[in-house]
């Protein structure tokens, strides 16, 4: 299974006062990872796809593990694999790891295509659907 | 069972360029929610736990469903109720909903109580668990 | 000088590894009372004015002096002021007290009116306009 | 007058429901700017300082001048050069410009030195003194 992955290094602003990941910014990271991704290997651009088409992917499911913490200054990598590519659904299987391996956290997340205008699910656009397929390979 | 919940207008800074909440959002506002009940409620003072006594409530498990979108100025009922109370772990049920009814987003949280020194788990504090016992009825 | 204020307290997501608040968050905050205070004392409806009159209040100027810590629990007193009301902006000076009246930070902002459309500058509204006059007697 | 300058691309989670970089995003971004530079150029790691040696850079004084919107998607690039080095401040020149050039807003940042253990101003450590030095040139 083809994974996209990018480093990242946990900055003051994604803590909390424990001095660990404040567990919300993982997800604000895995949506960074998630635009790059559709920026980069799939080529479709992100903002495009939002401001000009007006199509939009919100997250309608979402189930994390949360195995160690993550400390301020560590560098991790961030990961997403397509689990599932259905009609008008993706899934993704998203990780946070250390760089020597460790899992900090899992996600699997579906996410649906919607009409920015209605906020109703539409089928995922045949591009993006092709992109998808070729990067799941 | 018993819930605790406070009412909350979604804010400018709650949405995205979709004008909806961003989701990680919703996960910031239920760890308001959290803090309120243990400062109100249950009475053992969520800053004082984490501070003073160095006692942490880290996620270890999250499972979230997205039914319809919040949009930005929407009053909306965020509200809480504990589904079990382990040794060393807590799990809540969370749910968002319009004020008049509309379910928008339901979580599961499963938190652990930890050692804010060596982040790993303990038992749940005796006063904290009284007290959530009380609650939960 | 008419002062808005509301009470608020110190959140764990306010905070950062330093265990106070993050600076940033305190621009969050004030976004939070000057919605507060367009949709309570002015009633002009803060989302009525952006999403549906894409009517536009960013920021052009802004000084801020941070005079003290607040610390993750503390209960603060956040306040807001018309310094000035021109044709197209609103200056505003808005502090964060202590609630036995420390100061921990104050600003000044220049807010305009603009058209989210173009994002270009209008005056002000109207409506807008007057019940700005009224609050500032 | 040396500058240290990285790229970013505006995200989805920079935006607020007018499309454009929520304003106190713009000192979250600086913020890792700041993090990105004291790690990289001037090689005493942000993290270590903060958590290991319990060194603070708190803001105390801001000035920031918003002059053109940056939208999502856009490319921009943040710089930061040093405008004063003081007994116990640095004063930073923020930027955050188009990749062609156009200023989308300034700050002028007033950061001290603190203990992190009593929140009071110490002097810039003699290795980040040195380091700022030999950046500024």
């Amino acid at each position: 299974m083809s994974r996209f992955a990018t480093p990242r290094r946990i900055r003051f602003s994604d803590c909390d006062p424990a001095g660990i990941v404040f567990y919300p910014q993982y997800f604000v990271m895995f949506n960074g990872l998630l635009e790059d991704w559709v920026d980069g290997p799939l080529a479709i651009g992100f903002a495009d796809l939002v401001s000009r088409r007006r199509i939009g992917l919100p997250t309608v499911r979402l189930e994390a593990d949360f195995r160690a913490v993550s400390r301020f200054g560590d560098d991790v990598l961030l990961s997403l694999a397509v689990e599932r590519l259905g009609g008008r659904s993706i899934t993704l299987a998203l990780r946070c790891e250390s760089t020597d391996g460790e899992l900090r956290m899992a996600v699997r997340q579906v996410l649906v295509t919607t009409s920015l205008e209605t906020h109703q699910t539409i089928d995922v656009p045949a591009d993006l659907r092709g992109a998808i397929e070729r990067f799941a390979g």
